[in-house]
Order: C-alpha cells, then structure tokens, then sequence
C-alpha cells in the first residue's frame, strides 16, 4: 500500500519546490503549521551530511476541526505532512495518505474524512 | 487497536504539564521540533472554542536518521507526535505509536525501530 502521494518536480531550486508546493497547498485549503528542515537538524544534532529533506506540516482547519471531533487523539496524526525531498532528477514531493496513515484508528466516519483530505492533497501535489 | 500511548496527569495547570512533558521526552533522548496551539489555532482560524490541546513534536535524532535510511518517504509520518488535552480530571498526554501510525509502509526493519521507540516514548509518557 502506498501510504504517500508522489510526484518528482525537475527542478533543481529546492527553495522554488517549496514556494510552488506551499502556494499549490494553500490554493487547495491548507496552512502550512510547521515545518522541519531535516538535513540542517542532523547536521545540527548528529554532524552527518545527507541531501535536503525538508517537512512541512499542512492542516486544513476545518477538516482538522471536524476530525478532532469525530476522533479526539488524532491530533497525534496531525498535520499532514508534505515532504521535499532533493532527488536525482529534481525534487520528489511526498504528501502523506491520510486514509493509510489513519487506518490503524479504526474509526469509519474519519475515514470518510481523510479521504475527503486525500483528495485534496492530490490536487495539491498536482497542481505544483 | 490502541494507536496512541495515553496517561491522564492529575493537574489543571496545562503549561505545567507542557513543561514536565518536555523534560521527560528530553530525558528519553527526544527533542521538541515543532509545537501547534490547536486551540489557539482552531479559534484565529474558524472562530470556535475548544478546550486546551497541543501538539508536540517529539524527534530522537539518530532513530529518525536510520529510520529515513531505510525508507525515504517516512519523513511523512515525522516527528513523533505527543499531545496534551485538557479533559476531566487534568490534561491528558497521548504519544503516537509509531508502530500502529507505520503499519501501512509495511516494512519490516522499520517496524523494529519504531518498535524501540515506541518504548522510549513509553518510558517518557510513565516518567512525566
């Protein structure tokens, strides 16, 4: 099961990737909340040099909001992140499957829900 | 299946919680990457009202580092999240089971590192 939405943009300007991918997420409903830069905090943390990998947690308030209350600890599966990651060929972004990442809740009616998120980070990635 | 680790601390000051959660994820090899205000968040955004709840992102560097080693994409599902809900009684802490959130990558040297640290999560979650 693929438990993420792919996509590689041939481009080599990984601060252009993440531009496009932040206006394309708030084009389809989400804030970006967070974000991690991995490769400095290992750098930071561990002193190993890996390729830029960048995280971004993206939320959809309302959705988010309805979740909580269908599901009060899934918060602990919030927000959806969206990953950039330097490849060869370009940047891959990765946005997470909510319905894979959220089937070990159980729970049908937020099924529903994160698959109404699905979609929309499809169109998201799409539309970088 | 249980896809968070939960512990209902007896105390009504929230950030007091906050800051012992902190000290006992440190203490478990775990930095604090990111930090969402859901409440505040929920209120700026949508305009309702909800009781206090937070989401801490938990890192253990070097676990993450081998994790991404062994499945690229996994940064979708980092950091760990740790969050406090305010509930009757005092605030409720749930650390994501990485196992249960991992189930759906459906690799199996993973799955024995998110195995150890969803015990280290759990020794952070007894000692808060």
């Amino acid at each position: 099961m693929d438990y993420t939405i792919n996509r590689v943009i041939a481009e080599t300007d990984f601060d252009a990737v993440d531009a496009r991918t932040r206006a394309a997420l708030a084009a389809n409903g989400f804030g970006v909340l967070t974000e991690i830069n991995v490769k400095a905090t290992m750098k930071k943390k561990l002193d190993v040099e890996m390729l830029a990998y960048r995280i971004l947690g993206a939320c959809n308030p309302k959705m988010a909001h309805q979740a909580i209350g269908m599901e009060p600890r899934v918060g602990a599966m919030l927000p959806c992140n969206v990953i950039l990651r330097e490849v060869t060929g370009g940047v891959e972004v990765s946005a997470i499957d909510p319905v894979a990442s959220m089937q070990a809740i159980g729970n049908p009616e937020l099924t529903a829900v994160a698959g109404q998120v699905r979609d929309l980070l499809t169109k998201a990635v799409d539309a970088i």
